[in-house]
């Protein structure tokens, strides 16, 4: 533990995940702790018991301001913190900080954004990321931001401000074609298959119609092109080439840093370097979440 | 009952629906019966048990010869018909005909088509859907038919001989993502709301990415500007339109003839009015099977 006394509790509050840290006066985290407490499976709790929950040992500091971040803002959160509007900085941020109704506990959330889309009358729309993307962006203020994940992101950071986002539906795409479809019937014992990988990707990359491209996943099986443990590395090469097909078209070919983590990561990496992509910087998701509730709290006084 | 003697049993056999037919002598339909013997709901029973079970009253001829369709014909059926290449006219089917192991029946398999797909090295498949596209255009020869569902079709006709196709995985990908992801849990009381399905069509017309475009069934929900009740129809019209859009651009705008039952022809007809198809031909599903299976039994001279 560090010398330096606490100053600061910050959290990254998802649908699934919940990402606990202590920072000490100079933004040192001094602590982490993860818990099984997202929105999703709070069950009978208040999100005020949830979080007193997990503040135990070195996080058993109730006077502590705390900064919480991701879907714990939205609607079916502790309390909704609206969206505030791209372009948007840090600034624009701590405008949208919303005090959460809670007895004992000083907690303050961060707002979402919400972009406009490619199509006319769409928007876009993140919770937790632009604190990630702060939080790897607000030393340079610039460059691209790829965040993937059940609902991938794309953004641009200039000036300080995120600017604009792109929203990809890939991870759950994956998610409900092979636990639900036909396609995940073929598949059996997968394993990380970079040939079919690439395949995918390539094919992707030249896609006429997505509902025509992914039947591919049933004919290459049928016809024995690709084996069954090699079909779930097909399909993902085949979603994350979709995903990364219509970024190049948007935007072209530009340096990126893609932040998360796990094996997810790394298949981005592969993916992008593999449609040139070449200049790919990856970052933690953790570390990412924690430097941007950090710099969030200081633009925002809290400590 | 005609007064013609039954002189063929014929029936189209697919994963979940079995519809049988007899004709007399001339090609009349004598009788129609469906049943629950879809290759999912076999259970214990063989093929032949299976069919023998339906072949009662008008149906008790196990004299006659009997032709099949549809996937009754795969690896996972009756007995393997292996895909006959397009371009495959009533002669090529008729020379791919195999003979199921039956006992005591005499029973003849229609082969499914292969053609080549849009992506070097890539195959699509069809099976049943062949003889309703023989049953509706054996006569003229000629045409473009749509054979919407859970893997829609897109056939060029010419000379007698269908010449190429296109798979969608429209009706799949509608069930899943209705059914097991996030936009399906925003949906509730669904009413048929033609203006979210149009602006659905409208928006998949002007695609530049699927799994970003879809996403907005989120948004949409979540701004309010789509209600509840409607996001299915909106979900529709987005993937509908998909299909279209990537046939538009292969093909461009051409008379059509939609070959199916039920209310998904009836979306079919109205997206493709909407999106510039104004020769659109409707064509009931169950007819273009008898009509199908009757060409090909008397191509190959079951009969």
């Amino acid at each position: 533990m560090s010398a330096e006394p606490p100053a600061l509790l910050a959290a990254d509050w998802g649908t699934t995940n919940f990402r606990l840290f202590l920072f000490s006066a100079d933004g040192e985290i001094i602590a982490r702790h993860t818990a099984n407490i997202g929105l999703k499976n709070l069950g009978v709790l208040t999100f005020e018991q949830a979080l007193t929950s997990v503040m135990k040992e070195d996080f058993a500091r109730p006077d502590l301001p705390i900064l919480l971040s991701g879907m714990v803002g939205s609607r079916q959160g502790w309390r909704e913190a609206p969206y505030v509007a791209c372009p948007a900085g840090l600034d624009d941020v701590v405008k949208g900080l919303v005090a959460a109704p809670a007895a004992k506990l000083k907690v303050k959330i961060v707002p979402g954004l919400s972009g406009e889309a490619d199509h006319p009358g769409l928007i876009n729309v993140m919770r937790g990321e632009e604190t990630q993307i702060f939080g790897v962006s607000y030393k340079t203020g610039e460059g691209v931001y790829v965040l993937p994940g059940t609902h991938s992101k794309w953004a641009s950071v200039e000036g300080g401000r995120i600017t604009g986002f792109s929203s990809y539906m890939t991870g759950e795409m994956f998610s409900v074609l092979k636990r639900h479809s036909i396609l995940g019937d073929l598949m059996d014992n997968d394993i990380d298959d970079d040939a079919a990988f690439r395949l995918g990707i390539d094919r992707a990359m030249n896609d006429k119609s997505f509902l025509s491209l992914i039947f591919s996943v049933r004919t290459e099986a049928l016809f024995g092109h690709i084996k069954p443990e090699s079909l779930s590395s097909y399909l993902s090469g085949l979603l994350i080439g979709s995903e990364i097909r219509a970024e190049s078209i948007r935007h072209g070919i530009r340096p990126v840093t893609v932040i998360g983590d796990g094996t997810l990561i790394g298949l981005y990496e592969r993916a992008l370097k593999h449609t040139g992509f070449t200049d790919v910087t990856r970052q933690n998701g953790d570390d990412a979440s924690a430097a941007g509730l950090w710099a969030i709290a200081q633009q925002g006084r809290l400590i």
